[in-house]
């Protein structure tokens, strides 16, 4: 399914620095190839929009003309990148992937700016599910989007778009967003990283919410360090964003996986793993936790069940009525131009009250607590990134149940506040990429880079679905 | 109205020690003027249930025969205390001063357990509005009681009882709670100190809640220094109770106000000031400005309206979902035995949704970001306790209204998540007293009780109802 030619360019944030650096490449070159590229493929469901030729060529053109001295106030200077299509740009219309929704953004959300004035050039904005609503990635009101290595697959979601527009190449890191999974899914099933920050660090002011008090903005890249490079100038504190957090002290950094120190990371007991039915899935899990231990690392088996009774808490739970609050009235007052699930999700949350809300928020906060303890017995938890991936005619038939399967080691994430990384971790028999996530306390950023970019290049695997392997 | 005779004794903390480390006086000798005072006074509305003469004589003499090391490792050996009753102490009923919903509790509060473990004696159990419902004190389906100072006027709410006990020197301090300004408001009222800490540090595991996520437990003493020392022993991280929080570091301590360093306090602007008619309270609160001024700080006028909002959000917003999360099933099963206004407070909390519940946290949050930057410009907010004080039989007559005119300076507090102490301020024309209190970020309570003994020490007032002055 790859399109790339012998011509392709990697284009990972360091491939390009380093080429940048070296005059070997322009700005303009590498547009000029992304466009070529959009051209060849057509409306493959990744875009609601992508930005015109001549704008992109301006941009690259104005970029290319700066003084060596203005390039090196950009730390992303020449980096393209996408934007989930509920994230706010100027001027750009935000859908939601609902087009009956779309309104012309007249703010940028403040992330994306800072990857702006850092010098990243936007391509366009990317397909989601709906009001990203799913981890399936199909839930949409434009072309639905496939799976970077077979038709008949889903992408995963919500950020769909996000995660295909790395994986193919297209550009060299996606901001998507990440409630329950939508930041992390989509990597797995596209054979791409998939950094979830903390909640707070991202500002996620000027988007379509989900749930407000969850939402977090994320990072789909094709390596680890790639991720940390765009984090480090997306991150920042928002005085106008009330779920904004500081930045705060990393635990732990590259260097004691990289000299191969003692490290604990903890995995569900064996009879509460789930891969319904999907051996493959299950094979590559197991070969991950033996690379991690060959690695050094010390497998302390965990009981998952407190991690579950958060994802049934955000799946049965109030959290629901954030995505009412967000965008109901819409919603009520267009039901035949939502997508059925989507609006069948979004109006069952009417019937919650608001002592469900706070007895919702009780829960939450024992399970928070509840696990606090069992970061003193491991550094991090690492689960398969989904436990089995589906065809895309089997979620047609089956929304809900099969969309609920794919959270089961997702969901619970950002209820705990926890931060995550996730990685590919090779192929199934059926072709369709597996991943793995890393999961540990909140501002362990740094840690879940290094770990998983050790991990990563510890395997010989492909970059995405492009010609470029791990290294490359 | 005082009760004391020239035999009386000082029940401060502090002067109770100095006696019994000077050997001048035993627990036995404190516990026997105890019983002969509660015996003077009969039911006067205070308890909903005292200890024993007998249990109290035992603890007493088991105290009195513990030797000079045994003591040593006793930070309250023989100090007297009260527990509002919404707090479980096991082997007493719990009442929440509604006497059909009266349990006999299993389990002992963290806070009381520690209080007790450090040698503390409790006395009894103290009344409150119905549920911790009110800031009046009336709204009890026991005696209600009535102002230290007067039998016309209300003694201040939800913990009546608890600040009644300690005026009236019947207990060194007394464990109250507050979620709107219950830990506050009757010691204004009362003439006495009020320390409500920063939310969490005192665990609320084994109460009746109120606002679960707002609830503070409060400490009631007759002297700023006092709360600070019982403070000390109450506060520690519980770790099963989901809303606690370890202690934090201090931003300040006593000596920056006692060598006269430049502070600087916060105070409404004059015409977003409220005393709801009262000139008296007015011109208190004038005084108390210019005595801090006087002490060195530097009053810095400030926009009132964020923490107005605030109470309109604590007032009229979700929270009171949370009154019916935690007694509603109650109450609806036994409409009759509940105080009418608590039930109609209570039931009104029915009609509210989860996206309702999620939009009042939105606000709140945006609420807090927006006085954030405030703490830059002030150490500390100066407010009058409340802005006003009501006869018993105007709160019968106009229930709602009046509870919440009594909310003005005190409902956003917890809200917010800010600290608080409350600290007498001389006495009305009518011979009732009013306080003020300073509010600060969380963790400022050394703070805050260094200010306000600082202010205490600088009047000649008596000391809550009792025989004795400031500096005795």
């Amino acid at each position: 399914m790859t399109q790339q030619t012998d011509t392709d360019i990697l284009l990972t944030v360091s491939s390009l620095q380093k080429n940048y650096s070296k005059g070997s490449l322009t700005p303009v070159q590498v547009i000029k190839t992304i466009i070529a590229k959009l051209k060849q493929r057509g409306d493959d469901g990744i875009w609601t929009c992508t930005l015109s030729e001549e704008t992109l060529s301006e941009r690259a053109v104005a970029l290319t003309n700066m003084s060596a001295s203005q390039r090196s106030q950009l730390p992303l200077w020449g980096i393209p990148f996408s934007v989930k299509d509920c994230i706010d740009v100027a001027g750009i219309p935000t859908s939601a992937a609902c087009p009956a929704f779309a309104y012309n953004a007249t703010h940028t959300n403040p992330v994306v700016q800072k990857l702006l004035d850092a010098g990243a050039i936007l391509i366009g904005k990317t397909n989601l599910d709906q009001f990203a609503t799913g981890l399936v990635g199909i839930r949409t009101g434009y072309i639905a989007p496939h799976n970077a290595f077979s038709k008949d697959y889903i992408p995963g979601g919500s950020s769909s778009g996000a995660a295909l527009s790395v994986a193919h190449g297209l550009v060299s890191f996606a901001i998507g967003t990440d409630t329950g999974g939508s930041g992390r899914v989509p990597a797995g099933f596209n054979n791409i990283v998939g950094l979830k920050p903390t909640r707070g660090l991202l500002s996620t002011r000027h988007t379509v919410e989900a749930c407000r008090t969850l939402d977090c903005l994320s990072i789909f890249s094709l390596t680890a360090t790639d991720a940390q490079t765009v984090l480090a100038v997306a991150q920042g504190y928002d005085p106008d964003n009330p779920f904004s957090r500081p930045a705060g002290a990393s635990p732990a950094s590259l260097s004691s996986y990289q000299t191969r120190q003692p490290f604990r990371f903890g995995v569900p007991r064996p009879n509460q793993r789930e891969f319904f039915g999907n051996g493959d899935i299950e094979t590559c899990y197991s070969n991950a936790i033996k690379i991690l231990t060959d690695l050094g690392g010390v497998c302390i088996e965990i009981d998952f069940e407190p991690f579950l009774q958060a994802n049934n808490l955000l799946f049965n739970g109030p959290w629901v009525a954030e995505r009412y609050a967000s965008v109901g009235t819409f919603v009520e007052a267009n039901p035949d131009r939502v997508f059925p699930t989507t609006r069948k999700i979004i109006l069952n949350a009417k019937n919650l009250s608001a002592s469900q809300a706070f007895e919702g928020i009780y829960a939450m906060e024992t399970l928070k607590q509840k696990i606090k303890p069992l970061w003193q017995e491991i550094d991090c938890l690492m689960v398969p990134t989904t436990g089995t991936v589906y065809r895309i005619e089997e979620v047609e038939k089956e929304p809900l149940a099969l969309n609920a399967n794919l959270g089961y080691y997702t969901n619970f994430v950002n209820l705990l506040d926890l931060s995550a990384i996730a990685i590919p971790n090779g192929f199934q028999s059926n072709g369709i990429p597996t991943g793995i996530t890393f999961i540990a306390p909140p501002y362990s950023e740094n840690y879940l880079v290094g770990l998983g970019s050790v991990f990563h290049h510890g395997s010989n695997h492909q970059l995405g679905a492009t010609a470029f392997k791990v290294g490359s």
